[in-house]
């Protein structure tokens, strides 16, 4: 049986469209560009290219666009080269629900001497912007916030926040490597300073990225060496992938003009068809300020773990992790205070681009039998409990 | 006129061979070797062969490779995560012929503090071995030299210097990116703690590479995320990429087991038919301790720049740079103590692979013909001058 991918949130295949338009770039255009002939103008003008595809996505300006190996160094870049402004250290407010490529910076800043604030979650999986306008009045250099969570889905309300930071002159900086490409991001109507683009996220391929840097922003280099990207990020420039980031976020931009895509069609028939064959399923996070591809389920009376293992032929993810012999539940659930146990019965189930409804169907399937398979309940007391409501 | 690519330096294609080894990570096989699903698994042992590809072609263990973005980032992890050692901050020696990714690094280490000092290369191009030992045994916690130099082509003695730091207790970083893959490389036999690769340098594509770091040697991580690459190097791996390093390490290899390959009589050919053409050249850097294919020529009467706009077939370039209206000569070659005029007839002709002996023949006589077109020599008097010696 073919498997069923249905983790697109950790990463997406490369569309063939994007991989088409690589491919000159892994072939004969190889030239470097720095180099002063031709083969180097070729590929800086591809570059140039591309750059102006990643902006045209966010509403920014080509200048505006820095390419990076991925959102982790995106997001390294941000916070850790725009931390230190003006004189001290300046307080960092970031959230409870970030991902590691923003928590672990932070944490850095902490440890030299950054006060950092964590605004908490609500139940929903959204900051509460009460405490988070609290926080960042109490004072703020540099205010960093995650857009869609990457495990739950809910989108955060980046532009109140970003209106917040700047009241009290601060910058703010949003990973927004789950939402670009699967919902409008506008840097300018959101009101943002740095924006972290992870391209595996948006089918384009693993190790490419980019950060928008608002123009006028000062950001200190992270990496140093050459002066390539206007000195903001040294090294050889990865023309094929800059080329792939470019074109699928072209794509992205054509896909979100057409307005709302299947795919959420495609996962409210998969939450139906799951609410109809397992009974106390729970659905994390807000109802609709979320992604709609993003479905992070807690199943009853089994681990996330337990379930994936039980049905091989969907590739989903669980967020919890294995620590010693003890498995350990995501440490977002925990964030959002769902109880261990709970927490643990989770499974994110993602869709993307290529998700078809016989992937749905067959997926609801295969997940529901696998756990009356681990539970011990019959299709048909399954069915009976949920069919009359 | 089909162009003559001469600048393997600067940057090389991708072997066929490896962008075939890439494009099925690139199409079916895309999973985050994060996922603990088959795709996952998948691409998880992709990556473990890669690694052990990478760390066999410098006689390295898997476990002594971490994959980055390139060379750049792997010699600022290298420098920026070792010189660090103990209590207070210990003198960093370098030399005065290092790639920008090693000075930039070692520049922002002095900026915060750190004793730097640089060795000085004698005129043909080789660090002075009395002045290293005189300026580590002075004391030094990291010293970090280049080994083949990449404008002029000529090899430190790596292992002497190595020897030397470790006399002093220091770590030795080794910028290998223009060596690994052109001649043999054993971080063992030259007693190294870290080593950088570079991809894009070695018929891999630009945007990947690998730091070498001895096991014992504690080092901290430049970016902060998530836990790959053992906690080294966060960001989701760069499968394809990663997978087309260690076949162009595989393939680099066997080159070297064939023994001498044919681009040193290629290289030697178009020397000797630049000089038989164009009387009173002369080849920047020692005669022997040389990558084979790289001759940094200084030619007379003519700046490197306006030799090359003068014969764009020929796809090579020289070591200057444009500051406002003025040429600047490389600063290596400045470095050398050659006089601005003649450094700035410098034009980096590097020969690779693909290389042909049409290409090479052609080359001299499009350079040639291109010389005397600017100096006004007859092609005639050009060679009477030149054929009875």
């Amino acid at each position: 049986m073919t498997p069923i991918y249905l983790d697109y949130n950790a990463t997406t295949p490369v569309l063939p469209a994007v991989l088409d338009a690589m491919l000159p770039f892994l072939r004969a255009e190889f030239g470097n560009p720095s180099s002063a002939h031709a083969f180097g103008r070729r590929a800086k003008d591809a570059v140039g290219t591309a750059r102006a595809q990643v902006a045209t996505l966010i509403g920014a300006a080509p200048d505006e666009i820095v390419f990076t190996s991925g959102g982790t160094e995106a997001s390294n870049l941000a916070i850790r080269g725009t931390a230190h402004r003006g004189t001290g250290k300046l307080p960092i407010v970031t959230s409870n629900i970030e991902h590691p490529a923003t928590d672990a910076p932070c944490e850095l800043l902490a440890q030299q001497g950054y006060p950092l604030k964590r605004i908490k979650a609500r139940p929903d999986g959204i900051i509460d912007i009460d405490e988070a306008a609290a926080a960042i009045r109490a004072g703020a250099g540099l205010v960093t916030i995650i857009h869609a969570q990457n495990e739950i889905g809910t989108l955060q309300p980046v532009a109140e926040v970003a209106a917040l930071a700047h009241e009290q002159g601060a910058l703010i900086h949003v990973d927004a490597a789950q939402s670009v490409g699967k919902v409008r991001v506008d840097v300018k109507s959101m009101g943002v300073d740095l924006l972290s683009i992870a391209g595996h996220k948006l089918y384009a391929p693993k190790g490419v990225g980019a950060l928008y840097i608002r123009r006028g922003v000062a950001l200190e280099p992270l990496l140093r060496g050459a002066g390539q990207e206007s000195g903001r990020r040294p090294g050889t420039e990865n023309v094929p992938y800059l080329v792939g980031l470019g074109e699928a976020c072209r794509l992205a931009a054509v896909r979100l003009q057409d307005g709302r895509h299947e795919i959420e069609s495609l996962a409210n028939e998969l939450l139906d068809r799951l609410r109809r064959e397992v009974p106390g399923i729970v659905l994390v996070g807000h109802a609709t300020e979320r992604l709609a591809n993003t479905l992070n389920i807690l199943f009853p009376g089994v681990s996330g773990r337990q379930l994936l293992e039980a049905c091989p032929r969907v590739l989903a993810s669980t967020g919890s992790a294995c620590h010693a012999d003890r498995e350990e539940a995501s440490s977002i659930l925990r964030a959002l205070d769902i109880p261990e146990e709970q927490a643990l019965g989770a499974v994110r189930l993602s869709l993307g681009v290529p998700t078809t409804r016989q992937d749905v169907e067959e997926a609801a399937s295969a997940l529901a039998a696998a756990w009356r398979m681990i539970t011990g309940n019959s299709a048909s007391v399954a069915k009976r409990s949920t069919a009359p409501v």
